[in-house]
């Protein structure tokens, strides 16, 4: 079998395998495998191929690495680098994991839950509420992405700050090797010192090492009491120092420390005309806190302790608490729409990195001083993460500047920042991943050695090259 | 170079690398080297290296690469499995990791620290405590354990379950390769998705993937307040129901959850009988409590309704909270003196075992069970991380054996313990890592696969086997 099949052998030998209703080469039922939501990222293929369980996808993998078959992985099609998109070759295989969706077990008193790649994390979210517990990610694409994908991209969101990224979430993976042997390694311990870690080595490896099928994930008690604020700031070291007082105050309590400046609020505001600014004042920044807590009640008044004692020192110049479920919903409506609002002003530029949390104000007042240099009007609209250092450095176009040109520039600009990143000794994909969009950044930025070593395990883990190859490497 | 040098060129070539001063083979200076403490493992050593920094240990491992000469890493030498102990050949070279000592930063604000991996554990808890943070890993042998030894075992300890294992703690680490490569990956950043976790492929890999010679650490606010209860329970249900409550309460604020049987206070008091039992009553088991809070006050009354609540409930029989800071320490000695109880008692065949949270009941009634039919009169003696699902399944001689004849039911002893752990979907090292100890028992109880991937990691990073040989695999 190490000659290329032919087309149409291959597609019956997979046929064999899936069930031919799950070998798709209809161009109406593979559309949506092979170009992502924005269009960015656009492929072809010879299948999309959807196995039911975690044998069929080993048989697939033995099968197409025997045929030197390239497998692209792909659970619900939302990461934003193009990891999850075939070449244009036409060759490769797109293997959709969306079937592999059952909830395997749920054992709140472990506090773990074993699920297969394709439940959404909505659904993840969903299974571990019915037995009042927390799976704490939570992003924007929770409605459609899939645990396989969260984990394949070590996915991150709004809770880093308390409970970690995908990784330190999961407790144990099932994986597909390239070859088709099943690492079954679905452990729910927390503490297990019995050889080397595979599960990290395969989760963000964005599919290029194995294929993720199940994951033991960690639950956690649910918070009988949240506490959202939204605050005015002078300038990032104010938000900063905010950060910090909470932390005292709350420890891994404090969920989420989202970072605004202005601009992004006159956009979102133009944007989505009901949505209200919390505060009547001008403030050059903002930061939008949540606290829990496992206790009832009291946490409104921690949280009014917090904004006054901020108040007092000058951190912060005015601060408005979420009174209902209804304000504190639209707290992050503002949040949330920030990404969206962005796009009827033109083209934006994205930078999607983290720096050490010290180091943010440092970054934000050099990236933005760096690029309105490098194009004077462009508008840096800075928000994300302050309490993981990860900034969403997004630069709209200037006004009534021309929006193919200014997107042209996009290579130019991403190294004028990044280069500040890598000062700062940060990431130029802090959450998003490499996939194919960064993977020509990845030797600028990372020691040399580490992507020697890199370049090994693949070669030790995926001979032939057919799992999701030119992805990240 | 390939052939292999005569011992004093070896030598020779050492000493130009570290100075002639760091290469010791005088016997007196290098007995505690070839040792460790409980005389349970040792062997000799072409020589005891100790070089002074990064650069020198990527000198050592290229020359001992080349001249395939074996390194055998070594911190504190307080390891239980024999995992920094060289082998009876007399031609490994120890490389202590001691002089490798520096703080080479505190980043308050970005919550991390980077420390060199000679640096003691009680040293890098001051070092946080300096700047008023705290890092929580902490275990019995923290005067004289290192960074990197705690690292290259994935070190556990107390505080598991609120804040996880050294392999959570870590953001970054610099490794020296096998044949001297340095990967600089010290890397203070919360988000960072730019390719492989090679970090956690080199934390608890006992030092046959890499040296570790320096890490980036996580810092957490220093807790204002905690509370210690000390509770007498029926069985390890009530226990469980006790976790959960506090769980429920507390969330992440539960710091230690610490699981004692009764036979193990009756070891306790006969071995110390200054030491008090905090309950007056005889209960079957009890369990050690431990909470903290950023907050300054109240968490006593916190500690007192969640055990009021807990008695109301037939949870606990009785309980007793630490009124005074005296008071925690009696209740932590009679925790922490438990090992060390053990030994008037005879010979004590060990278990570091962990299952699922959820089945550490069922597992101690069949574990129980199964050591008695094995050898009645045998004593188990099981206790530990209730919180982590990690129990410390120590089996004291029936009274009156004779102790040389009992150790020699050794690993028939275990593979009685073993089987069970096995079906509850256990590990039969939760902390102590494999080492020498356990080398042999990893294919009995490790999905076979897993240890086919560990293999060819070993092989790609290692590839002529001088990194501490014999040694897990």
């Amino acid at each position: 079998m190490n000659e290329v099949l032919n087309s149409s052998a291959a597609l019956d030998a997979l046929a064999r395998i899936v069930g031919p209703a799950h070998v798709l080469t209809d161009p109406a039922l593979t559309a949506a495998n092979l170009e992502e939501p924005r269009g960015l990222y656009f492929g072809k293929a010879l299948a999309v191929v959807r196995p039911a369980n975690t044998r069929e996808v080993s048989g697939v993998a033995a099968f197409c690495s025997a045929a030197r078959i390239a497998l692209v992985p792909q659970g619900g099609n939302t990461g934003l680098v193009g990891g999850q998109t075939p070449d244009a070759s036409g060759r490769q295989v797109v293997l959709s994991l969306q079937r592999l969706n059952r909830v395997r077990e749920i054992d709140p008193l472990s506090e773990t839950m074993i699920l297969e790649a394709g439940v959404t994390l909505a659904a993840a979210q969903e299974a571990a509420l019915s037995v009042d517990r927390l799976f704490p990610l939570s992003l924007a694409a929770e409605g459609s992405c899939t645990i396989g994908g969260n984990l394949s991209t070590n996915a991150g969101g709004l809770t880093v700050l308390a409970y970690g990224a995908a990784r330190d979430l999961t407790t144990g993976i099932e994986v597909v090797l390239a070859d088709g042997r099943i690492v079954s390694a679905l452990s729910k311990l927390r503490k297990d010192n019995t050889g080397y870690d595979l599960k990290s080595l395969f989760i963000g490896a964005e599919g290029t090492l194995g294929v993720i099928t199940a994951a033991a994930l960690k639950l956690f008690p649910r918070p009988r009491s949240r506490a959202t604020a939204f605050a005015g700031l002078a300038d990032p070291d104010k938000a900063l120092a905010l950060l910090q007082l909470a932390r005292e105050r709350f420890g891994q309590g404090v969920v989420s420390f989202e970072l605004i400046p202005h601009i992004g609020l006159e956009f979102v505001f133009a944007y989505r005309p009901a949505l209200r600014n919390p505060l009547s004042g001008r403030h050059a920044w903002c930061a939008l806190i949540e606290i829990a807590s496992q206790i009832e009640g009291g946490l409104d008044d921690a949280m009014i302790d917090l904004l006054g004692a901020a108040l007092e020192r000058g951190i912060v110049e005015d601060a408005s608490l979420a009174a209902s479920l209804d304000q504190r919903e639209a707290f992050w409506a503002i949040r949330e729409t920030l990404p969206e609002a962005q796009k009827p002003q033109g083209g934006s530029i994205k930078h999607d990195v983290s720096v050490p949390v010290s180091a943010v104000p440092a970054f934000l007042r050099e990236a933005t001083a760096a690029v309105e240099a490098f194009m004077p009007g462009a508008r840096p609209v800075p928000f994300g993460h302050l309490g993981d250092g990860n900034i969403h450095f997004n630069v709209s176009q200037p006004i009534g500047a021309d929006t193919e040109a200014y997107l042209g520039q996009w290579e130019a600009m991403n190294a004028v920042v990044h280069e500040i990143v890598a000062r700062y000794g940060g990431s130029i994909s802090a959450e998003h991943g490499i996939g194919v969009m960064k993977r020509k950044l990845l030797p600028q930025v990372k020691d040399p050695v580490a992507i020697e070593v890199m370049r090994a395990l693949k070669r030790t883990l995926d001979p032939n090259g057919i799992l999701n190859p030119g992805k990240v490497l």
